[in-house]
């Protein structure tokens, strides 16, 4: 495996995270993204040649400036945004950085360790992948060497895998269940308080006065503000 | 680590599993039991010694025969069932097996794999755990030179880690994907549809037409069974 560069993707910072709302207000669910891209870049900065925040958002440019990571801006799509944003990152990728393969993170892994990484790293595979709750992909890295085309979006874990199939890739995958707890709704919110002691999230987290206890319905974890009795 | 003996508990058939009610009914309960308990058997079977089911149920009896594994008799207890019957099945495990190590499992994590337990064979702490989602314990190992008590239910995992400090014993955990999906919920369902590729469960749950589907909501899986259109 050679060198690798980190693209995440932002999109935006405003209307993020729309399904934590009304529990978050707009401003705690863009200060909670914020947390939690500065946890991944803490958390992976040691492990990749460079990190690239890729969105529309000028806003995440300035933030992009303040973890010390690049930017790159997302070219005017008419659709699949997340992907079309993504491509826009890899040819930029394989512009300066030739010769380095390319490794995908979502922004919502606040418990993503070194560890993860460095495993990835270590896979002599063509693609590696992790999956999420939900049939989704929290970690994609990929030989550069072969046209991979991200395919984000619903059940894109298997998305992933049927493109590596066609395109004669072999493929590791890192099943992590840190790597699993991306954050989309309350419920994952309590499971970052459970095991994400020592993160900027926990800590962002725990100053909104956020409480999590165990619940016997649907639902695994209650949820709430200290305030809501 | 010294050779190991698993105990799976498994209180009853009837009654089981009653957070699918009333999606599945009490007798596909009883069968989702019965074909998890197969797949965890046949997937650990080569890395344990024996495999010990303790139970209440003399039907769970008839079903240890069927597997070719061994049977624990819970004894009367007045509260804190799991437990107290993981205790029976500890004395036990330490009358017919001086020296072994043991471990824990829970009867519904069909996704468990022989790497799973080889890798926590290869530990060399006095206790193994792996989370489970919403702050449970899906596996526990420990060394039976400590008289390590287990405290399932709510928020086990911290417990157990507790224990572990104030008993001195060190600690690996075994972060897992796979490990952590228990199956106590329709969406849990869905993520064994998903992952669950050539296991017993995946089969029945495939044979009762129950499907999955993305969703965007609460939770992340639309989990259906065909004929509700």
């Amino acid at each position: 495996m050679k060198k690798l560069v980190c693209i995440i993707p932002v999109s935006s910072f405003s209307n993020s995270k729309t399904r934590l709302s009304p529990f978050l207000s707009d401003s705690e669910r863009r200060k909670l993204l914020k947390v939690m891209l500065k946890d991944i870049v803490s958390n992976i900065r040691g492990q990749v040649e460079d990190i690239i925040l890729v969105s529309r958002d000028d806003g995440v440019l300035e933030y992009a400036r303040q973890l010390n990571v690049s930017f790159v801006k997302e070219g005017e799509h008419e659709n699949n945004f997340l992907n079309n944003a993504l491509l826009d990152a890899i040819r930029n990728v394989r512009l300066n950085y030739p010769n380095h393969d390319i490794l995908i993170l979502p922004s919502d892994i606040p418990l993503v360790k070194p560890e993860h990484i460095e495993s990835a790293k270590n896979s002599q595979t063509d693609l590696v992948l992790s999956p999420s709750k939900g049939g989704g992909t929290n970690l994609l890295l990929f030989n550069s060497d072969f046209d991979f085309i991200p395919l984000f979006g619903d059940m894109s874990y298997f998305n992933h895998m049927n493109e590596a199939y066609t395109s004669n890739m072999t493929v590791n995958i890192i099943e992590s269940f840190y790597l699993s707890l991306d954050v989309n709704t309350n419920e994952d919110l309590g499971e970052i308080l459970l095991h994400g002691m020592n993160t900027h999230t926990y800590e962002y987290l725990s100053n909104l006065n956020i409480i999590v206890k165990s619940s016997h319905g649907q639902e695994r974890l209650d949820v709430k503000r200290k305030d809501e009795g």
